[in-house]
């Protein structure tokens, strides 16, 4: 038997402890930025974690815009402010007033922007797995984006995932062309602090949803009986484990 | 000041580390699956990993379908079977052999499948950062797949996302209402072994591309001059970390 290109690694316990406290502690930062500069080698290892994601029909679909420019950074928060007002407008009215105090994002404050995005024709018409879901590549960029956040939080760096803007405004200042898609545009920096929980939780707009509420069993809708409880009881037993996991040793 | 909501836990250079090594271990997983069962703690933790994953607007709009039941796995698998021939078809004739030799799912193999979904109404009509870019849901619920999949190969899981199929009919099978989308639907199980690399980079379908040949800066297409070198000669530099991350101490 060929060994050699398999890998018998082992993940030991404190790989997986460390794995769960950065899933766990990760948060999106928007107000807590330093202006530091990021050195070099964090922001080759972050995109590296990005780079290894998984993506359909290993098309590696991603490309990365690094944006330190001021200028740049001035006219993508001019759109930002501009979709922010026309998004205060669309919530009920008592819920106006909180939206518009809550800061969405860190374009200026942070030293570094990255604008992650997905090329639908890098490899050709027919990929590999995308064959009845044309979604799966901008998927693939998603799973980019989500390794990347939990690198950059491993690093002590936090990362703020801007969705409050016209598209193609942005694309159109950064010349991305047509049959590339915009999906994340990420503002990153140290940070003063990181929350204990999502801002949105602690400023009461929506509360933490229980895990066992979001679990069915082979089909939709359909909750545990008999032989699935012992799942459920294990769920609400574990309703802790997330802050067990960031509790220092 | 108040404390109490601040999350102060550094991440050390030892969690890094299992960061890294789960992220660059990580595998799309086919064709090794045991079929061993797997624990009820093992498979609640996984879940709270996929459920702290960032939400637009704190919507959480996952649920999770655990399938083990084994007359629904066959049901999907044959929704499966008739994708794969519709697929094969597509490809130009010359990779078409290469196409049908690949195994590409772990339905029935693996233990445990789990389709997880996006409910796109779950928090009412306008979410918070939602109000421009309406696939910011189905993003979040990627993020929570992400999630759930370095969880479980730090647990030692393999993980596999089946996406050639008729996204319709396993729907169907499942009774997932219209308004929900099917985001991803996974086979896990333990392994018999892991791939030192991804099985399409090592079947020779694609290769990995350089990471520098996918940064920009500032804008599109525009590579890094004088003050950007620096940044690309450091990911150069840095060509083995993810080799190394994963390499026993």
């Amino acid at each position: 038997m060929n060994l050699s290109h398999q890998n018998h690694h082992l993940i030991s316990e404190i790989d997986r402890k460390g794995l769960y406290k950065v899933i766990f502690s990760r948060r999106d930062v928007r107000g807590q930025f330093r202006p530091d500069p990021i050195p070099d080698h964090v922001i080759s290892r972050i995109l590296y974690a990005a780079h290894h994601a998984p993506s359909v029909g290993f098309m590696q679909p991603w490309n990365f815009i690094i944006i330190r420019s001021k200028s740049v950074r001035k006219q993508i928060h001019d759109v930002f402010k501009q979709a922010n007002q026309e998004a205060s407008e669309m919530f009920p009215k008592q819920k106006r007033k909180m939206y518009s105090s809550l800061k969405l994002e860190g374009i200026l404050e942070s030293p570094l922007n990255i604008c992650l995005t997905c090329d639908r024709e890098k490899t050709g018409p027919v990929v590999i797995g995308r064959t009845h879901i044309k979604e799966m590549d901008t998927y693939s960029s998603v799973c980019a984006i989500q390794n990347l956040w939990l690198a950059a939080r491993a690093e002590g760096l936090g990362v703020g995932w801007v969705s409050v803007f016209n598209e193609k405004k942005v694309k159109e200042i950064l010349e991305i062309p047509d049959h590339v898609v915009l999906i994340g545009y990420l503002c990153i920096g140290r940070v003063t602090h990181f929350y204990q929980k999502p801002e949105l939780e602690t400023a009461g707009w929506l509360p933490r949803l229980p895990l066992e509420e979001l679990i069915y069993f082979d089909k939709w809708d359909k909750n545990g009986q008999n032989e699935n409880s012992s799942l459920l009881n294990q769920v609400r037993k574990d309703l802790h484990f997330p802050e067990y996991s960031i509790q220092e040793d």
